[in-house]
């Protein structure tokens, strides 16, 4: 029917304008693909999944080398605290979700949000007289990464941009672009325990800016923000009207010395989107059992923002009926003791990691506060041999079994991050593993000489 | 920088000219929101969160009537065969979950593809010498809404279009539109068991038909497709070179005098993505287990559609680790008898529900072979108080507090669905129920008189 119209224009008096019918429409024949030729074949992957990438898997794919068989394996590379057996959840986190299985109640289909009574706990477990939370502020998703999915998807289009940090979690920049979101880096500084460098932050702002991602405690760094700092983040979005996807997954996982505080807490305008979830406090990430708390009480996400998040939910439905069967009885049971065991199991191997690192000639070990890593800084200057992290990685494999990651995973070449979740013995072993590698890398120069009295 | 250019140009010879400028580059500041002016809140939710719409929610909100106090409410409404408590999962399928969950190996991250040991459990479980299978043709996905995202994410580009059932599942819809894919709807036709108009569905295709959606055994309709007609609905793909999308999340659910046959058993070309799970043959449809089974004999899909398919799985990850870990006690220990009284149960009432209605003057029930549901068609002319099959179906609830779904959810106005799960009173209760209702209002006529006897 279009094409019959098409034609007649063709024979009109302005043949000049049926290319701008023909376009505007969308709808003409693709070349050579016309009909009436014969189809054939020819089914490719769409462009979203061959935009879909992600960065760790590549690298480390590109750095498949053999581990040294004399010495047997440590694989410091993944965030997942389950991997050495040694940090079991708690009994009370089993119990619960064996009586939501015998009841028999959570076998049918939840809301895609989340049962109301799950969204419930949740908001009474996160609400604070600064940051109150209801119900209707929660959602439930199938883990903190379709809690970062929904966020971004809901507040940014294609053609948009979102700021990330640098060093930082892969997965932010995997999703933007699956989502056609362009990704701003903006740095955190080493040298001040991996704060943000707020005027880099705030100089990538313009007018196409959907949001600002904030990770407290940081993956891959293992900082944890001040009250003082975060109120500076805040005061940057305040001013730019930029809205927060706080990303605390690691919420509440600091050491001892530390207080952490979630970024709505201090909020007084700025919109935030926080995303959680059961996966690193109770030390399951393979259950899927993630959130996103919505705190807006200038009421500047509106309708429009819940809506869209609920919208956006019905796609796929939400997280495992069972562990949301279970998810009261979690939060109301597990015993402090549980936290506080995994803390200082955590600080222990930070501490004798840090301090094992800190002795190794060309390392600077950066100390954490919480979460599960530690970002090690490599004087590639002493290591001659390695042309950046990834090499330098690659051959620590090669003769000394171990794999940390290299930071290029996380947009930062020069370090590495190491993951403190393993044994303490396997800690130690690891350490002075690494240390015996860069004893035997290691050269030390005149000019490099020079440069560390300068510090 | 830019918007300085447009400034400029603005002053310019051609003011006519500006805009076209402003528009085509797309990349001018938004109105009002220039640098140097003071940026406002504004926050919007994203394009694509608008263009994700749940039909049925919509539908169901917009008629929220209430129910007839007098009688107790029997929802027939929600394909969810938990919700009457009649029909629980196995002892063997909880029990499976209880040892994933005892042996504590299951709380850690799997791969966004699933666990190996799993994707081979389900390869072995659905292999066949027509269609075989290995672990690399399965994908683990968060429930068979996850499958059927991803499977359509990586076949289809914005501005393509892929083909599905009318009356059909509304989420082919949901996604689709939110993915900015095109929908083109074929018929089914109910006067044969609600094959596929083969004709009208070639007639579909052009050069930006992306693929085709199967969806065999049908919810809405209850219905199963015979091999003669599978293999003509593969003649067509063939003929196209168009790829399936087979939905057979109801497959092996079949009654006793069918037959179930996986389409892509029968396909010697046509590479099939089959999407299916846990949900429905094992009564757990909140678990979220799903799956996408790879069918490429002929190397069509090749290598760039798995690749897409583990790039798109990595965003979210896949469906929660225990049931993971329970799926081989699953699938090698569920035994027969649970299958069969599910069937049984099910086929009982579908033959009570369809003798029941067809003895109500103006429906036409239609038989259902499968699944868990039974079309019923509204003889309108019969019933002028309403003016569709919404009105109708909510004036059932204010009288009968009886609550089907309108079939304008699937796309199909003049019918309602019955779900045929609840238990065998309840049914035979609903159907009096909806007689009660029909007779109250059947308006016979002389016209429509005739027509009767033409049939």
């Amino acid at each position: 029917m279009e094409s019959y119209l098409i034609h007649m224009n063709g024979h009109g008096d302005h043949p000049a304008i049926l290319d701008v019918h023909v376009n505007i429409g969308g709808s003409g024949p693709a070349p050579g693909k016309g009909k009436g030729r014969k189809p054939r074949w020819a089914v490719r992957a769409s462009e979203m999944s061959k935009k879909t990438f992600n960065p760790i898997r590549a690298i480390v794919d590109s750095m498949r080398v053999e581990p040294n068989p004399k010495k047997p394996m440590i694989s410091l590379s993944i965030g997942d605290p389950t991997v050495f057996r040694n940090l079991p959840t708690d009994d009370e986190v089993t119990r619960a979700v064996k009586e939501a299985l015998d009841s028999g109640r959570y076998n049918g289909y939840a809301p895609s949000v989340g049962y109301q009574s799950c969204r419930e706990v949740i908001a009474a477990s996160y609400s604070c007289p600064e940051a109150p939370l209801k119900a209707q502020d929660v959602i439930l998703t199938s883990g903190c990464s379709q809690a970062i999915e929904l966020a971004l998807a809901v507040l940014a289009n294609p053609g948009q941009n979102i700021l990330v940090p640098r060093p930082g979690f892969s997965l932010y920049k995997t999703l933007a672009l699956s989502l056609g979101i362009e990704v701003k880096f903006y740095n955190l500084l080493p040298e001040k325990s991996w704060e943000i460098d707020l005027k880099h932050l705030e100089s990538l702002v313009d007018e196409k800016t959907a949001c600002l991602i904030v990770n407290n405690p940081s993956n891959p760094c293992g900082s944890v923000f001040s009250k003082s700092h975060l109120q500076k983040i805040l005061a940057v979005a305040s001013r730019q009207c930029i809205p927060i996807l706080a990303d605390e997954i690691y919420g509440d996982m600091v050491f001892a010395d530390w207080k952490y505080e979630p970024i709505a807490v201090l909020s007084t305008n700025v919109p935030i989107l926080s995303c959680g979830g059961l996966a690193k406090r109770w030390l399951v990430p393979g259950w899927r059992m993630g959130w996103i708390l919505v705190h807006d009480r200038r009421d500047i996400f509106g309708n429009e923002i819940r809506d869209g998040l609920l919208r956006l939910s019905q796609r796929i439905l939400g997280p495992c009926t069972l562990i949301q069967g279970a998810l009261e009885h979690i939060m109301r049971h597990t015993p402090a003791e549980f936290y506080h065991n995994t803390l200082s199991f955590l600080k222990a191997n930070a501490d004798l990691c840090y301090t094992a690192l800190c002795a190794v000639p060309g390392l600077r070990p950066i100390r954490p506060a919480g979460a599960m890593y530690l970002m090690v800084g490599i004087e590639m200057e002493h290591f001659p041999e390695f042309e950046n992290d990834m090499e330098f990685t690659e051959q620590l494999i090669a003769e000394q079994s171990v794999f940390c990651l290299p930071a290029t995973c996380f947009e930062y070449p020069g370090f590495f991050r190491v993951v403190i979740t393993a044994p303490e013995e396997m800690m130690m072993e690891a350490c002075a593993r690494i240390q015996e590698f860069c004893e035997q890398h290691y050269q030390g120069s005149e000019v490099a000489q020079d440069l560390e009295c300068d510090k």
